[in-house]
């Protein structure tokens, strides 16, 4: 399942942070999602499962320094990262410096191998600025374009996510869908509208709702 | 006067901070609190005005590497930084590894020579972690215990500054409360019960309502 398990809240312990990772491999999610502190534990988890490892940089406000972003990025990569989220520098596109934006992911999807996916914080833009924000995302190198953090306000949208793929055919960037994504529904939706990839801190859940359906799906009409 | 100036929403621009500056210059405020990627500027806004610059690492979430912590530590005292603050790795004190929530400090502490105040995220602790967070404070060179981010839930209490500032007997570290202070009464009381420093967004506000208060105060009693 295309599914990205999450677990991003800062009081999370490395108690929880295992269950997560046996989570992704029971249910074949694509993997987990987690803060870089616990990118290593993560990794020795999941080890032989083919699940992965994601982590976040400049995570929640995208407003470090580039400098930072790189530096972590590489230490992320290093402990066995196998995808990065960074956070668009949202204070600098809000202040209309597009070539600067364009810079800072350059810097990241640079200095790494793994795939970059770039979170524009779809929930702090208007329409028009998160069409200008794929923009300054593509030609990066970075693979993806994800919706939101979760730390700034309402979950992702069905008519967010498809806007930011109808700017795929334009650019060549994938879309992950995140936050508020809760259920079966929700997350289908996501797929449907566009989304390669869904970030969410319900993925076992989901993952269950999905294989209850299906068996229900498989009973004899009545 | 006491206040931190404090604006670190992940949208706000470069014409946002420079007003902020502004203000601080004008009510004598202690200074700014930005995002890492507006020191340089805050700091060139301020140049001989004797306001000071404080930024945040590992913010909000606490949960980057140590060695991310440090780059980010340096990175903000080269652009001009004159207080620094971060966040504790809630993960790791959650996790009960209060050796290694120290070694953290100690290592962001250890490479800078500005003042480093500790955000121990106080809305996600039960009063006796608070203590012991404090204790996990105490002895790495941090200069504040600060309670909140204002990222994960609401805002500073009162009894959170006296159960801090009642443990500074202790371990000589000061107070500083931040997040939801939004005018004079509130700031008033956290300084009454120990703060010495409050970060707030209403800096100026709180300011000019005192000076109202002061000016009320001249006027010959009726």
């Amino acid at each position: 399942m295309l599914l990205e398990h999450t677990l991003l809240r800062p009081d999370a312990t490395e108690s929880d942070i295992v269950p997560l990772c046996k989570e992704a491999e029971e249910y074949r999610l694509f993997g987990v999602c987690v803060n870089p502190c616990h990118v290593s534990l993560a990794k020795k988890c999941l080890k032989g499962t083919g699940a992965k490892v994601v982590t976040v940089i400049g995570f929640p406000l995208g407003a470090v320094k580039t400098e930072t972003k790189v530096f972590a990025a590489r230490l992320a990569e290093k402990d066995g990262a196998d995808e990065i989220d960074m956070v668009m520098n949202i204070s600098l596109f809000k202040s209309g410096k597009y070539a600067e934006v364009k810079e800072d992911i350059k810097a990241v999807a640079g200095t790494v191998t793994v795939p970059i996916k770039v979170i524009i914080e779809t929930c702090l833009l208007s329409d028009a600025e998160k069409r200008e924000a794929v923009k300054a995302v593509a030609g990066t190198g970075a693979a993806y374009v994800k919706t939101r953090t979760g730390f700034s306000g309402g979950g992702a949208t069905i008519s967010d996510v498809r806007l930011l793929f109808g700017e795929w055919g334009k650019y060549g960037l994938k879309v992950k869908a995140s936050s508020g994504i809760k259920d079966l529904k929700i997350a289908s939706g996501m797929a449907l509208a566009g989304a390669e990839r869904i970030g969410t801190s319900s993925g076992a859940a989901i993952a269950r709702e999905e294989m209850e359906g299906k068996k229900g799906g498989e009973k004899p009409a009545r």
